[in-house]
């Protein structure tokens, strides 16, 4: 997917939710275990019942790795099921390896005709620097979003570290931002740090960022949209717990629709309080 | 497996060599294509041919994950079969998560019941910190292997960056070590840069680390050997390409086991010398 296409698709659907398919079998309501493949039918249902509100999905391959041969057999249904619909899609795999090696990653979840995952990006660690990254950008209209600064606790391990003057993370974003461009490279900002945003949109304005942590990690949807939004939004803000696991019953899909569609109307607010839409 | 059951096996085989399965379809042999499950045929022959000179095997994630379902297969069949011999066994993955994530994560490596796959170790990215790497580390006998200084160009992007005046490699090693014990992790420390060990074995004297770049990308074992070695050896050295590809015909194995015997004879030669085996 393009860059333009998936900004058609904000302002169509007056959205930039992502939801996380973090789909754990011991989470999911228990009516579904008896299904042939409970974890894509649970998908099935979230994708069903939350597609008109969310830009944007995003499975989440440790939870389908945990399982196996058959949680990759429920990833594989589950991207081809979401090729149905107008959304983006993105690999939560946190991949990066020496350049032939990222290679094979890149064709893991670009190459469907090889591996039968047809992702439009995938999530990339910046660790072993740009060899690692750019074999994922060789591929047409396909996407990688460069971890810069996460949500969780242990961001504060290395991604604040002093290097040579400014936090490393703002190193990675300088450093990065030339490795491809504003039509293959997205970053992770984590909004529990919201107001790093100012700072991230000094470095790189333009950049479309994958923000998590609204929700369950306690960042505000509010204060991501004040600091983090572009002229053309800019942003995919991903909700997983709160959406996917707003019941636990046989009204999980519903229940789901209901977040998705009180967080697709917060942001229809913000993007019109913004004039990003009329 | 644990830490002495690996020095164990070193000190029996006479070998601290680990062979990288990064099986590539379009580099085996043509003749193994006809088989049912190519990768998984070539993975028996190699380790067939070469286990009594291997202490370790580490298969490539990317190289299965890039063929979807099968490769999921291929691996799983052999890490299976790697478990029939007293081989230490790493799943090279560069994993790396919020907690949560990260837990699911250990559950595809370490939980056979659960996901199929029963490695001994995973190499782990240390980018989002503490958090990340401490869920692998709960599980008995198991290891992370965490990327410390990596053996391509593009380590030099941010692992030499000045962090708080010291290398960010140097500063994730001194962070890191207290995250688990020299019964748990290992680290990755890349031959192209040997002269790197002298300071490297200053922060982690006991640990075991995994040294990828021998061969292929330039590293040379004896420095290696020179800087790195500690009173139990603590030395995984890495080989890939030059073992499992040295040959493309039919005497693929053979071929691979005479350079899997060439580096074990000058790893015995070496042990003895540092006085590690008598």
């Amino acid at each position: 997917m393009t860059r333009s296409e998936l900004i058609s698709i904000i302002k169509k659907k007056k959205s930039f939710l992502c939801i996380g398919l973090d789909t754990d079998l011991s989470k999911i309501p228990s009516h579904l275990l008896n299904e042939d493949d409970p974890a894509f039918e649970f998908n099935k249902q979230i994708i069903d019942a939350t597609h008109e509100y969310a830009v944007a999905f995003k499975p989440n391959l440790a939870f389908y790795e945990c399982n196996g041969i058959l949680g990759w057999q429920s990833l594989t249904k589950t991207i081809q099921y979401l090729k149905k619909f107008e959304v983006f899609t993105i690999a939560d795999a946190k991949r990066g390896d020496i350049g032939n090696t990222s290679t094979q990653y890149a064709k893991a979840f670009f190459s469907p005709t090889q591996s039968g995952l047809d992702f439009d990006a995938v999530t990339v660690a910046p660790y072993m620097g740009e060899d690692s990254v750019k074999p994922f950008l060789e591929f047409k209209d396909k996407w990688i979003v460069l971890l810069a600064l996460t949500s969780n606790k242990g961001a504060y391990d290395f991604q604040f570290t002093q290097a040579e003057e400014i936090p490393l993370f703002e190193k990675v974003l300088e450093r990065s931002k030339s490795w491809g461009n504003e039509e293959n490279m997205m970053f992770v900002v984590g909004a529990t740090k919201a107001e790093m945003l100012t700072q991230v949109r000094k470095i790189v304005p333009d950049h479309f960022l994958l923000v998590p942590g609204v929700g369950a990690q306690g960042g505000s949807l509010l204060e991501v949209a004040k600091y983090g939004l572009s002229k053309d939004c800019g942003l995919l803000v991903n909700s997983s717990r709160n959406i996917i696991y707003a019941s636990n019953s046989t009204d999980f899909a519903e229940k789901a629709k209901e977040e998705a569609l009180k967080m697709q109307t917060e942001m229809a607010e913000i993007l019109v309080s913004r004039g990003i839409l009329c």
